[in-house]
C-alpha cells in the first residue's frame, strides 16, 4: 500500500481512471469532499462501484473515507457499504480511544462476520489525537492503522503546512503511537498540486519514519509514492542480515558488525518481520 | 497580542515608557524580577498603577506575572491587584492541571463579578508542564493561554537554550497542549539583548507553530514581534479563501483548488475563525 | 559518567583491556550481546570479575545490563551479581512505570542492605516508554537514570537511525521525562563503529540536551564522549553567574544582564546545582 489515491464521492467521473491507475489503493472520500447536499447521491454512487465487477476482482486495496462519528452522516455512510468490497472504513476526526472504539464497535455491529469486515483505518488529525496516538492505537483490535491528517490539524491551529520540522513533529508523534499498538503508520496528503518535490520529500520523510505510504490527491502523485516507499533495497538487505546472523550465532555471538554498523537481536528481528510482512522466506 | 513587555515591578523608572511605548501588551513582573525582600515595595508601586488613569484609559493589555501558588507571596500579590485594571494573571510553574486548577479557583475568589475578573495565563516551564500541557489547558474555563518559559525549563535540565531544535519541540508541544482547548499560545523571552536576529527568528519559529505574539524583555524587541505577527497578509487570503470557497460550493464541490493547494471544510472554518477573531467581516 | 564502554559478557577477552581504559564507566552485558546457550558461562565470568580486587578498586561506574524482566534470565542475572561491586543495574525494554517497580522491588529484595545496593538504569527504548518517560522515571526512588536506546526502538519501527531529527524526538522526550523526576538521562550507543563523525554529532546533540553522557561500544569512541561530555568550561562559567548573582542582589535585583544574556533565578539555581553536582563550592 505504497500509494492510496483520493477519490472524491462527488466526482464520478474520476472513477474508472482511479481504478485503471497505479495507485496500490483508492480511498473514496464521503466526507469533505461532498458538500451536505450531495451525501445521498455520492453514497448510492459509491454503492454501485463497489458492487461492481470491476472492483470486486481489481486488486488494489479500497478504503471509505466516511463522515465522523458525531455527524448525521455516519449511520448512513456506514449502510451503504454493505454488500460491497471494502478493506478498510477511514474515520475522520478520531480524538480519542473511547471514539475509535465506538467506530470499531459500529464496523462489527455492521459486518457480524469477521471474515469480510473491514479495518479501521484511524485519522490522527486533531491535536489531542496527536498526543494520545498510542491509546488510541491499541484501543480496539479493529483499527489497522493510523493516517495522519495534516491538513486538518494545522489548519486548524494556524500551524504552517510548508514547515517541515512541524510535519516532522506530527509524524514522528503519530509513528510513535501506532507502534505502540504495532500497527502501521500512514501518511496524510499534500495539498500542493503543482508541487511534485515538496510531495516526494515529504514521503521520504514520511518512509524514513517507517510510514507504509502516502496518501495522493492527484494521480501524477501515485508514480512518486510507489518510487518512494518501494522496499526491494530494503528486503534485499534484510534477506543478507538473516544470513549474517547465522554466522554469527553459530561462532556465539548475539551482536556482531554488518555491513560496517553493529547489529544485535531487535535488528534481526525486524529484518525477518520485513520478509514475513512481504511474503518472502526468512 | 503580537508584543508583551516585561516590566520588573521593582524597577518603576520603566513604567511611563512601557506604557507610552509600542507594546501590545505589558506584564508587570513580581515574580523572579524582584528579590524577596523587595516584595512588598513592588506590590504597592504596581497596585498604584494599575489604579492610575493612564492605566485605566490605556488601549494596552495588561498582564501580572505573581509568584507561584506554593511560595508565600502568591495571596498578597493576588490581593495588590484589587481594584486595578488587570486583563490576565500570569502564573508561573504550572506543572500540573491541578494546580492550574487552584489558580483559576483563587481568582475566582478574588475577582466574584466574572464581568471584570481576569484570565490565567499559565506558565509552561517545566518537563511536566510539557508533556501535560493539553491537561493543563481543559483544566478550567478562567485558562486564556499557556506561554511556553524555555529559559525555566532549559536552565533547571542544561538544554541548550540557542539550539533551535530544542525551542521547536519545547514549542510544538505547547502550541498543540493549547490547541487541545482552543486556548492560545504565547511565546516566551528571547534572553540575549543584544542578539535581535535570534530574537526574530525565534519569533518566526513562534509564528509558524500558530503562536498568537512574543514576550519582550526591551523595548527594542518589540518592533519586530509586531511585524513578525502582524496578521495583514493572512487576513487578505481569508477574505479571498472564503470567497472561492463560496463559488466553489455553488458548484457542488466541498474540496477545491485555492491558489494552488487543494483546501476544504478545515481550511474555510480556519478562515472564518481568523476573521471573526480579528473583527472583520467572514 | 562521561563514558560507558560496552563490554559483552561472551568476550572475556576484552575484560582487561575494558578496565585499564579511560572510559568512566564499564557496562557488562548479559542480554544481547550473549546467545541463550552462553548466559550461565557469561554469569559465571561477570561474577568472578565483578568479585577481583581489580574491579572493586577500580575508579570506574560499573554498570551490567540484565536479561528483560519477562525473560527466564532476569532472576539468574540478578543473583549472579551478589557480592561483586555493582553501581547500577541496567534494565532493557522497560515500558511502563509497572515494569520499572517491579525492577525496583526485585533489586530492593536481592540488596537489602540500601548502603551497597545498586541504583536501577532503565532503557527506553520502546514508543511506549519514549511517550512515558515520565511516568517512568518518578515510578520509583531506586530509578537512577534514563538510558535511551535508539537502535532497538528505531529497528523494531523501521525508522531511519541515521536521520538526526528522529534521533533528536527520541533524545528530546527522554531527556523530559528524566528531568520530571530529576533524575539523569543517558545516551545511548552509536552503531557504525568507522564513523567517528556521526557518533561525535550524537553526543553533541545529547550534551547540548543536558544528557550526562554517552554509550560507546568501542574504545575508540570513548575519548570522543570524553571530550563531548566534559565540563569544565561550564563549571567556570557557574562560578561566575553565582558570583555575578551575588552582585546584582546586593543592588536588589533578581534579574540581570550576564555576558550578554538576561537572567534569573533559574539560571542562578542551575549554575549552583551543577557546582554541587560536581563537587564544587559553590
Amino acid at each position: 500500500m505504497r500509494s492510496k489515491l483520493f477519490v472524491p464521492c462527488s466526482r464520478p467521473e474520476f472513477f474508472a481512471k482511479a481504478l485503471a491507475g497505479d495507485a496500490d489503493a483508492l480511498s473514496f472520500d464521503l466526507e469533505d469532499a461532498v458538500p451536505e447536499a450531495g451525501k445521498p447521491a455520492a453514497r448510492a454512487r459509491l454503492a454501485e462501484v463497489l458492487r461492481s465487477d470491476a472492483v470486486k476482482q481489481s486488486g488494489k486495496h479500497l478504503i471509505v473515507r466516511v463522515n465522523g462519528l458525531d455527524t448525521q452522516h455516519f449511520a448512513a455512510d456506514i449502510a451503504c457499504l454493505n454488500g460491497g468490497r471494502v478493506d478498510l472504513v477511514n474515520l475522520p476526526k478520531v480524538s480519542s480511544a473511547a471514539i475509535a472504539r465506538k467506530g470499531a464497535d459500529a464496523i462489527e455491529g455492521a459486518w457480524p462476520d469477521p471474515a469480510n469486515r473491514p479495518g479501521l483505518l484511524v485519522n490522527i488529525e486533531t491535536p489531542a489525537a496527536v498526543r494520545q496516538a498510542g491509546d488510541i492505537a491499541t484501543a480496539h483490535p479493529a483499527v489497522a492503522g493510523l493516517q495522519i491528517g495534516l491538513n486538518d490539524l494545522f489548519e486548524t491551529l494556524g500551524i504552517d503546512r510548508r514547515d517541515p520540522r512541524h510535519v516532522h513533529a506530527a509524524l514522528w508523534q503519530t509513528r510513535l503511537g501506532a507502534g505502540e499498538a504495532g500497527r502501521f503508520a500512514y501518511d496524510g496528503a499534500w495539498p500542493d498540486l503543482g508541487d511534485a518535490e515538496g510531495f516526494r520529500a515529504e514521503a521520504e520523510l514520511a518512509r524514513s519514519l517507517g510510514y507504509l505510504g502516502k496518501s495522493c490527491i492527484h494521480p501524477r502523485q501515485v508514480s512518486i509514492a510507489n518510487a518512494v516507499f518501494d522496499r526491494g533495497a530494503e528486503l534485499a538487505q534484510a534477506h543478507r542480515l538473516v544470513t549474517a546472523a547465522h554466522g554469527a550465532a553459530a561462532i556465539g555471538h548475539g551482536a556482531f558488525v554488518f555491513e560496517g554498523r553493529m547489529v544485535d537481536a531487535p535488528a534481526v528481528a525486524r529484518a525477518r518481520d520485513l520478509l514475513r510482512l512481504y511474503g518472502e522466506r526468512a
